[in-house]
């Protein structure tokens, strides 16, 4: 009788996806605010936030800051799909633009990668705050730039 | 008999204090995290943030969506702290640098203005990781620019 | 016999793309680094600029502050199509991300705006490096914030 | 008789300053524009750009373009400072606010390192704008990525 074969080494979209959704159910901080994941594809992750009054600033509107927050999650989430098992990411820095103001029952926060190198990827999100009524605007833009991270305990993804 | 004097219309350093911490409390987004006010100056404007469980990724370190939304809170009140009593700032794009992990007891951000012009506030915020032992780290920096917003109803902060 | 109506006070295309040449023209430091305007429409500028030696690093490629240079211009110049003849542009921030080397015969820089507000524009840039073969290597990417200004003497547009 | 020792791994600062120097005199676009080094330290550059016709935008003033690539070079070259012989740096990203009207006789761009890891370094700069008299504004800051590089051919600086 011959042994299966062993995994393959590069992941496969099913890995890719159970990968995403287990790190991103992980994360505390995911939970607290109550981000959702929606899609996971190669180099691009969706995720969701129900807008609530605890999540607002003083005049009612999403916080910027959580804005901030899941489209940098959404952005990270995005460059680790592009990464091996053996690898994850460190987010380095990133840049927000708050274009409008956040109001509506849901964000829609889509990262996406624009370039995996080596050791950088550099990713792009896009906020979409959505209304009562389906109706789509998009509320802020970032670019996020990561470090790919190999073989280092805690770390790896 | 005279009638007195008309109240200044430039803020006191009493009334922007108290400005800066009304306007910080009735920001659930804050509550949520758990964040403070712990001092208020001219252009200055420092919080504090106590790490817990709930506010971290999936390696146990504070998220650094957290740091930027502390460190952008920070850099909106320090420009409060100039504007007059009709006008308030909204932010326009933030830059956060993550330079080291985000452990121990305590996040210090701490924001200050940069320039103040007639239209855009530049502010710049540093976050510092305290630890058990007091000891201090630099964790995050940030660069923000945030718009002067007159007799615009509902931001008048 | 009754006058001519008066010309209309937005632009129209033809006005736009007089506008943007003419005041790219007007700038001493695009004729120093060679760059040319390619295309005008409305909120996109494509400006071209021929590679060679005065323009690179100690390594013979394009120098990244060079290509800063350029996109920051097609940013400004994309703002600036969307502004009424009273109102010019001023560049409050950009943040650039050099992806790859800038290497080849030509760099294409486009311009486009991502948000046009009443005070605020966003703009994106994207830099191509175009090579002996006709080839198109994307080598960086960029957000611009610029600033309307109404009624400033020097900076009407 | 024995032999002489050999040179020691570490850079010694008269090494360091010769290191930059030479390399900054290798770039032909900082030639272009009329850039010099004025002074070198651990971890420090300052660069300073007389301001002349070629070098401005329509109205006269200093290209915001051309200050961004002087201070993305003083930057760099900062990050330089602190690299070992085998080790070059190359940039990632910047992010560069302005913040006045760069007019005067003179830019002095200064580049320091904030944060040297293994892989990262960010490094921050200021521009100073100096007038006839010799006063100076502020009217410029950066925050800049660089990436450390070893080994790569053509990388080594």
């Amino acid at each position: 009788m011959t042994s299966a074969p062993p995994p393959a080494a590069s992941p496969t979209p099913v890995d890719v996806d159970a990968r995403i959704r287990s790190r991103f159910a992980a994360q505390p901080a995911m939970a607290l605010i109550g981000a959702e994941v929606v899609r996971v594809a190669d180099g691009e992750v969706d995720l969701a936030l129900p807008i609530r009054p605890a999540l607002t600033q003083q005049h009612g509107l999403l916080h910027g800051g959580v804005t901030g927050m899941v489209l940098d999650s959404a952005c990270g989430f995005a460059a680790l799909t592009r990464m091996p098992p053996d690898a994850g990411v460190l987010t380095v820095e990133y840049k927000l633009n708050l274009l409008a103001a956040g109001t509506g029952r849901l964000l829609r926060a889509l990262g996406k990668v624009r370039k995996s190198g080596r050791s950088i990827v550099v990713a792009e999100g896009e906020a979409f705050a959505v209304g009562d009524d389906g109706g789509e605007r998009l509320v802020a833009t970032m670019t996020a730039t990561l470090m790919v991270v190999r073989d280092r305990p805690g770390v790896r993804d």
